[in-house]
């Protein structure tokens, strides 16, 4: 499930943006993120197709039309993928198809890869933002964005062999590894866990209500009222995976960690963090 | 670690063979897979890069350099990475660029990925490969050959939530998640579990002293004394993968099975297997 080539004959030179959402986004008040989310989908214009399949609840996909259409969108539409065989449904298909925005919902993760990996619906989803939609989801929603996913683990701030159970997801990135309810759930362990494994992805871990909006060029800004510990492993000298019992603490030398919020960027390929920029005082 | 783009502008119009083996391949007598593998590098003219790094034994790099030159080619390297700051040494990166073919041996899957997953060595075995550069691995250097690979698991035909742990591989196929020692330890249980969590890719499970070679075209021969069980699940109904409590059997409905023997193709494209070609028999 590696990315979709970007068409670099169509109307859109680039992909769209991915937008991982650790969870408990604000729903009510300011809906800071899912405004943001709106706004380069096209606001009021935007075609927001909506996949609530990670959720058992029925109530998810009409909850989350009603807050966008509250935000102003025109269209959003919840396409309730519950099995397998609902990813052959064409009028579904049209709806994903002409969307310019798609939101996962969230839940559980592996109700996403096992109904849809693997189908039409999960290759569209790749084709779609390669060819410029933008991409987002919350909780559950934002750890299938990614190509290697945690798909359920243990709590805990150090890594341990087995903290991290690993799943493929949607693929529509290959540079990071999504953790989300970051802070909420003492979730530093099982981040490291799963980079330990293969040291060559950037770990997000996502506070809840906070966001990493990733452009195009591979630059992340943060959004939200929360922090992203943003976890690179590029410098590691070692790491004791391999040699690891089960429930082990692993040994790992040379982590660096960035704590990023509201307006702080990280560039993916050059691997450099910069802090928000300063506002100006209300004295000055 | 997405397979690198074939370079469509150089000598080479596509990316080289790609050859999984299931493990305890004839060393001493036939030689019959690693003699083939020696013929599509060059024959007498390969030049065989190999990396001992699964293994924790000295002998295993000098070992296959024996038996390479015993099958006559002339340069047979080991370069026994042991520690990620191995990567960095220019005269062994040397030795792998010119290679004709890349050989990687038995041992922990995950040393390969813990020691060079995310260096320098890790992008140089993709690019190579998608240069033209045949890559091939038995055992765990089998396993490491995909993007999604089982880092470990448990025994059994019966697919169970927890039997298969995933880990990032070196990533040169997307197509297939591969098991070795297939028949002898009984990993069908697993091969299914690693599928169940996201069934978009080709499970291949590789006997011992039996490998595919995966063309350029993505169509794979069967080559060896054993079998290799090809796991479709492409038509997959459902799986409760998402709904299943650790070690609890997984209800998958749907899986298509193909059993190949030497000579049998599998077209991982098109989804088609095709049996032996048939040998006039001597009577006639």
């Amino acid at each position: 499930m590696s990315p979709a080539r970007v068409d670099r004959t169509g109307p859109n030179l680039d992909r769209g943006y991915i937008v991982p959402v650790g969870g408990a986004e604000d729903k009510l008040a300011d809906t800071n993120i899912l405004k943001k989310f709106v706004e380069i989908c096209g606001g009021k214009e935007a075609r927001i197709a909506i996949i609530p399949t990670a959720s058992v609840l029925a109530e998810t996909g009409p909850k989350y039309e009603r807050i966008f259409t509250g935000i102003g969108v025109t269209s959003a539409t919840a396409l309730p993928y519950a099995e397998r065989a609902d990813a052959e449904r064409a009028d579904w298909m049209a709806t994903l198809e002409e969307a310019t925005g798609i939101w996962i919902t969230g839940g559980t993760q592996l109700r996403l890869s096992t109904i849809l990996g693997g189908t039409q619906v999960a290759r569209t989803i790749r084709r779609c933002n390669a060819a410029g939609v933008h991409v987002g989801g919350t909780s559950a929603g934002a750890a299938i964005l990614s190509e290697h996913m945690i798909a359920f683990g243990k709590e805990g701030s150090t890594p341990r062999a087995g903290a991290a159970s690993m799943a493929p997801g949607f693929g529509l990135t290959n540079r990071v590894v999504i953790d989300q309810h970051f802070r909420q759930r003492d979730r530093l362990g099982r981040l490291l866990s799963s980079l330990a494994y293969n040291p060559f992805a950037i770990g997000l871990g996502l506070d809840e209500d906070t966001a990493a909006f990733i452009a195009p060029t591979d630059t992340l800004t943060v959004v939200g009222s929360g922090a992203i510990t943003l976890v690179d492993v590029s410098g590691l000298a070692h790491s004791s995976m391999a040699e690891a019992s089960e429930s082990e603490p692993i040994c790992m030398i040379g982590v660096q960690l960035h704590i990023l919020v509201d307006g702080a960027t990280y560039d993916m390929r050059a691997r450099v963090a910069k802090p928000p920029a300063v506002k100006p005082s209300e004295s000055e």
